[in-house]
């Protein structure tokens, strides 16, 4: 883990931190209700959008490691590996805007192909 | 963009300036000869394999866009958007260990997907 302390960090990494220890509730206290976030499959926006993205995302985690974590005042950069059950790894990356405390935006980036084949193969 | 100095950093933005700008040579002069990178499609060894992962993307790149870039002494890790020939908006996240120089050790994180989708509808 690489980390220096931000404000944006602090918060990223709460966040982080609760997502990734399935407390989904605790993870959308961070989150903006005017959340706009950039995801693989489209842009999402509000909280109610980004909560059905990730709570799904939540309930597959089985396990998760951040690679590294850096920002400064407004911006956070994060990078971690998770476990899911269906795919063994999936990486992602967020990078996400902070202001007074929430994440108001964020662009997310993970492969979604290893997903989209675990579904062809449940088939 | 949001960028702090950092003896890593600076080798990943060098690295990145350069493949951003098709200059594939300038960005390889970055990477160390026994690079280990864990892309989406599995791990990479050696500048070799590298240049073979980088080389065809770099030729459908058409612009980027630098997201946020941190790093410290030897971690950078940086976000990007591309628009590529087949794939409007690609963005990527790239984590990278730097020593002596030379980029050693790559975690890469891009959306298969569109470009899966865009092979498919091109056959």
């Amino acid at each position: 883990m690489t980390a220096s302390s931000s404000p944006a960090l602090d918060v990223a990494l709460a966040y982080h931190q609760a997502w990734t220890s399935h407390d989904l509730e605790k993870a959308m206290s961070y989150v903006a209700d005017e959340i706009v976030c950039e995801a693989p499959a489209g842009r999402l926006v509000g909280a109610a959008a980004y909560r059905e993205f990730m709570g799904p995302f939540v309930q597959i985690l089985t396990s998760s490691k951040l690679i590294a974590a850096f920002g400064d005042q407004e911006t956070a950069l994060v990078m971690y590996d998770t476990e899911t059950l269906p795919v063994k790894s999936a990486p992602g990356a967020e990078c996400v805007t902070v202001k007074d405390g929430k994440i108001t935006h964020s662009v997310f980036v993970f492969d979604r192909a290893p997903f989209d084949a675990a579904r062809r193969d449940a088939r």
